[in-house]
């Protein structure tokens, strides 16, 4: 059932925050399984059960993307190996080439919205920057929008790709407050959009250029993105589909896994802290307080959902520097069990948050792409698993999503 | 369809190592159901999902048992509350009138073939006990199992009970060696029975005294019990079942939570560490190098049937006197994920270790009742989610085993 | 040297904050040495190199203080044993009848200038008590400091004392500002007393009160209290004796022991992150940012005067309800090694604050009434160790600070 | 005071298990410091109190020495990067060349008494070398000490050295038993030496080559190396100077560092626990229980120095392939404080083990050599806070040995 590597169409993986470090990464892991430099390790879908779904090959993807800032993509590789240690010296050398391609089909990416903190990040010169396709002169969130679709259908065209993801990998927005308030249907509310203070932030725009334009689109960033009915309803509308929000890569990995433990065997959570600590630029972005509120009621949510009681919780980040892509999570669970005895279990996780990240990333481009291929539309609920605080129906226990995502797969060769 | 309090017939606990930790913390908890001073926290079968089965009531439980020892029951409770800082003062004194009544149904239990260390844990007053049914002057085996089984027929007319569970609760015996040689069927192990050195440990004979009089069995402990082919013949012959082995407390619950986890997301666990400290009885008879062994080879065969491969993997148990019953895990595990990239979980685990096994055990004793009671045979699979070598078939990954107690559930309601 | 037990002049402890954790453990505490009931653990005046200095002897001690609610004693210690399950029931009762004669001699406290979280903790019907000797009817700060006075001299006469120790065990006040500008002697900050704003705290209106009667003064907290260089001047001018700054009993403590470990080794610590936990009334009070900053400032300072430099450093302190009493700190710390290498030290402290903090309260009252017995004046450089931000010169790494204490037992008995 | 770096005589550092990890990251640390590619950090001997000693200069430090392996020096090297992570590919570099001339002043070593798995380490064809100075085919201890002060003798003629300290750095032997039995002194048990089954360990027979050539020796091993009296004996005969044993480098360093602090405040220590997990040859070579035990006696005595009573205390070593050279090691500390309460402290220490050892090594050859020049004899006891089981007088305490490090300083400036 699986493609020859070398035939098939050629499909575009479209990164919005494409010179970030979950977009470098998984742009090196993509080269590395390309080349055969990876085992797999770290990805879902090269997993047995997934073997012979006809999912893309690596050989067929091709990149791109938006970003507000200019640091070349090697540095950002360079980066990750000299300050956080990983990626083996050959890696970074053999992805050398292909990132430099890379580099010219990356466009300037939007700034509305986007809160002071990542205004920040953005180089002053990038406003006017003459490859710019008028985006950062935009009078309205239409503009915003029209500037995105043109540099995919460009994409699209010059490298002559069946289809495309969009992917969003973009910092951390500041979210905007009543979105309960909007609109629940696309024609209402994209009446908003021709205006100059459209509320909607750069996350949102970038979504609704993709799903207008039919495409697939998944939100990995705890931004609001896809997260609102009148984009869904966009999807339904135009035959397409979207997942996300917010990749599920560490802590709250974790809580998923274990909350239903406690809840199964009748323990009852009194207290969950969680305590967040690392050094690179997302941890940078999430050290204001504004963007940071995005992360902590992402990662909020679950716990309650899982027990079917909220215990005191508490959460912090803090941006260490020296960390580098190292995040170290303390959790302290504090649980009450059999006539009342207070117990406790402590965890310290040392991951690689881009190293977490990246091969999900590609997992969800490949997942995605077949589910628009077979006409699936709207929220695509079966990739629970992969986010913090999914979209669509269904339980958040770790293992009750696997099981969807391999029900799933199970619907294909019926 | 479940019976009311006080009607419903009486039904009979035997508990195998009555006066050590885990038997006395079950006993006082199940009198702290029954006097309405515990709010079920801790059970598995107060529970929702198990809120339709007709289980049995607290109030028609009756205990009595087999030991070695004759430290009064209360002892082992006071021990419990001063030392490990467990159970409030006014639960020890509900418990005390009670427990002077159990105290009259335990009777003296047998060391054949339980190793030089149990051993010395008896007192030497028991063994010419007038109270003895003959079990300390056994010649055979089968004169063991004769003497347990007159215990248990008079536990059993005495109290006019209905049915009658028998627990394994006892130290930890040294593992026969090349069990695998040993017949399989019941007919031919019995053979060996009449003999004055037959090799079977002592669980396994209270195994063939409970299965032989058509009594549920469950054996909690690491210990050999009923995991021979031999006996699962036996169970089936007589109509009877039975479940093991070893109660699923702490370090190993925790595994086979965490394992699934790295298995779904294809992170290669390079090496997973385990260090268990404690200081009870327990800890003080697995010390021991030959006992330990048994404990050992129980916690560690599942990481390899989860992950499909086996990890370098090492356990280790303390006896560390100050602790008394709080059992503390500290686990490393390191893993590989994208990009060969190494990283590390660790978790600290401090649980009271009776306070955790007790209320399993209520748990089991009122699901084999009623697997029982509804004309199960053989081994109760349903009950993997309670072991840390579960007998019968079926993954050892713990969510897969929850599903499948709900799924038994849920074949009562159909 | 010694005094015997019974002979001997009775001297008084002041607590301010008497209802509180730490002040009713140190009573608990004193009531424990004085009846055999203690073994001295925790207490650092009884180890042998104090042995033969003329320390107060327990039975001497008598205990008065100031509060500003009026929960029973009783309570505070019933309630440590049954949250936090410290303290045995035999010692809660053998302190019952003691407390009761206590209770009688607590005072009504002042609310000048403490911040409104520690205001919502007084009993509306505080103010109006007719027990009250008009500080709560207070005009300025000068009628506040002559009603602590009237209450002190009342407590020494009434009880026969030969001298009166103040130890400042109340809640943390927020910090007022620009202290630095204020008037550095004695005879200019008194100015400001008489007036209805002025800005000085209650905790150094308590300081003022007591080092003008020449009484020596210990401030347990972050609070101001006698941290004024007018204050040291009034002390030297009375001829008493002060210290303080905040009880070092945890992460704090640990700091001081494990700061000086990286510096002799060279070893560059880049970060230093501390995360706090804890249930009881303090970490309330501490929850409000403007409480905390007085802690945290209090916390943050010596890692610079040890190792030399500023490593980034954070602490935070979160109040988690089902710990109560016992804090848990986690603390990460990384640092740089031989060429470049990144290295990891992490701990985890679960202190039982209370029980921490009493016994050096009652040394530290021992200790200064000797100081103060002998002439000495204004800050007592020698209990260094038993601060965070100790008063006056020195170093901060514990192993120095208690050979300083060394040294000063050394110079009595030349 | 100091000399310039380009004068001054130069002298040598003679390595036993030249080629094993500590060994080669000694050197490769010594190259770095006299290319200037490294700053210091880790040496104890650049710190400002050793500022003005006559210390040799990092440029006239000349290396070679023996070991039973032929594996080239780069190897290891880069086995440290590749599979460790540690030292950067431009470090890597620099060192190749200064390697490959140290190859050249490597000699055999040799196996006498080493036990059966150092044995294993050693090639086949290192017995019948072409290069060797007879030491494989010693037919006595004798025969030995003279082939390695054949050795000593070339390497300091060849290189025009006016001094040469040895330093073992060698594989933990397994410890020979009854040593205390052993004659005292020199010319007693130099009567052993000529024949072929003399009990000295290779460790020994190494000390007794430098010291009677009145050569510096250090022992950073556990091995016995100089530790015993009659080896103290020929050092004060040959007027040269001795120190050891076993390097501090982490878990015993923190419970030198940790212990005083529970002395110090009379918390009692109950028991404490540390596990201990790596993956390097070292790790491989402690595996075996004989080889082990040398080193957990080396790690066993302090604490009960340092306390004044004997804790329950269980330390294991673990050896965890994966780790490579980052020893992880988890402390689980159980302690007693005021009115009985238990509380607990734990740490996570993960080094690199290589890297913490190898700037000890040079601020050991540093140290000893001067104290060598100034004509010290006998064991430096001032060296203590380097060893885990330091040779001669003083205590344990960590901050108090360093003091003496510093009291030394202060005697050269006097
Ligand atoms: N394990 C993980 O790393 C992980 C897990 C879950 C979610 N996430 C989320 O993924 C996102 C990326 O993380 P990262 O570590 O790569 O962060 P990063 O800061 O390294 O990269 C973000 C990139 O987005 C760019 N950007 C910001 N705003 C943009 C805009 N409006 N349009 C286009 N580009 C924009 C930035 O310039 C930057 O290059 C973050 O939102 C993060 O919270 C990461
Ligand atoms: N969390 C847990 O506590 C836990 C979890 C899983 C398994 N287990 C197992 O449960 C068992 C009981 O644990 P515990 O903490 O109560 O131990 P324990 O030592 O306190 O009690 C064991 C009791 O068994 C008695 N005994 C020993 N041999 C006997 C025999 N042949 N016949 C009758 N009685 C005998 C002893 O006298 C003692 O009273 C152990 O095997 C333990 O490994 C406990
Ligand atoms: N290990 C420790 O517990 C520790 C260590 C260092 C410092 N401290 C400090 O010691 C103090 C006491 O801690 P605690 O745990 O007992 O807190 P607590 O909240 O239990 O007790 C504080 C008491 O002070 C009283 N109070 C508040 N303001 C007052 C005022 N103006 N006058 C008189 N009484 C007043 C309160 O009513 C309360 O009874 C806090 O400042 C805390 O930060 C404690
Ligand atoms: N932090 C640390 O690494 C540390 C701390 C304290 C002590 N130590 C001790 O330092 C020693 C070296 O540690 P390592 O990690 O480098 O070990 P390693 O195994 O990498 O190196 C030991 C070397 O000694 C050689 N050797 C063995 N027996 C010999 C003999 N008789 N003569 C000559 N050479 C011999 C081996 O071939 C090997 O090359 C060990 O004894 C270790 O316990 C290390
Ligand atoms: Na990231
Ligand atoms: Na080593």
């Amino acid at each position: 059932m699986s493609r020859p590597t070398t035939d098939g169409p050629r499909v575009g993986i479209w990164l919005i925050g494409a010179r970030g470090g979950v977009a470098v990464t998984s742009i090196a892991g993509l080269i590395a399984q390309q080349q055969g430099l990876a085992d797999g390790t770290g990805l879902v879908s090269t997993l047995p059960p997934f073997a012979n779904l006809p999912l893309v090959e690596w050989n067929n993807l091709v990149v791109g993307g938006h970003d507000i800032r200019q640091a070349p993509l090697i540095d950002e590789l360079e980066r990750l190996h000299t300050q956080s240690r990983v990626l083996s010296p050959a890696l970074v050398e053999s992805c050398r080439e292909e990132l430099a391609k890379i580099e010219s089909r990356i466009r300037p990416g939007t700034l509305w919205n986007v809160g002071t903190r990542i205004k920040q990040l953005a180089e002053p010169a990038a406003a006017g920057r003459s490859s710019d396709s008028g985006i950062n002169n935009a009078k309205s969130a239409s503009d915003v929008v029209a500037a995105v679709q043109a540099d995919l259908a460009a994409f699209k065209e010059d490298n002559a790709l069946e289809q495309v993801v969009v992917i969003n990998l973009a910092s951390t927005e500041v979210s905007p407050e009543d979105t309960d308030a909007w609109p629940a249907t696309w024609d209402e509310l994209k009446i908003s959009l021709p205006t100059a203070d459209c509320p909607l932030p750069a996350s949102s725009l970038y979504a609704i250029a993709a799903l207008d334009a039919g495409m697939p689109y998944v939100n990995f960033t705890p931004s609001l993105g896809s997260a609102l009915p009148a984009l869904d309803d966009l999807a339904h509308q135009r035959g397409t589909c979207h997942a996300g929000r917010d990749g599920k890569t560490g802590e709250t990995l974790m809580k998923s896994v274990l909350a239903p433990m406690f809840a199964a065997r009748n323990l009852e959570v009194m207290s969950w802290v969680g305590h967040n600590i690392f050094g690179n630029l997302d941890g940078k972005v999430l050290d204001d307080p504004a963007n940071k509120q995005s992360k902590l009621s992402s990662k909020g949510n679950l716990l309650g959902d899982i027990l079917g009681y909220a215990p005191q919780s508490h959460i912090s980040i803090e941006h260490i520097e020296s960390l580098g892509d190292w995040k170290t999570a303390w959790d302290h669970i504090h649980f009450r069990g059999f006539l009342n005895t207070p117990m406790t279990l402590q965890f310290t996780w040392q991951g690689c948050d881009s190293l977490l990240a990246a091969p999900l990333v590609l997992d969800l481009a490949r997942f995605t792409l077949l589910a628009r291929e077979r006409g699936e539309t709207g929220t695509l609920d079966f990739l629970a698993s992969f986010f913090k605080s999914p979209l669509g129906e269904g339980d958040q226990a770790f293992a009750a999503q696997y099981e969807r995502l391999l029900a799933w797969v199970n619907s294909y060769s019926e």
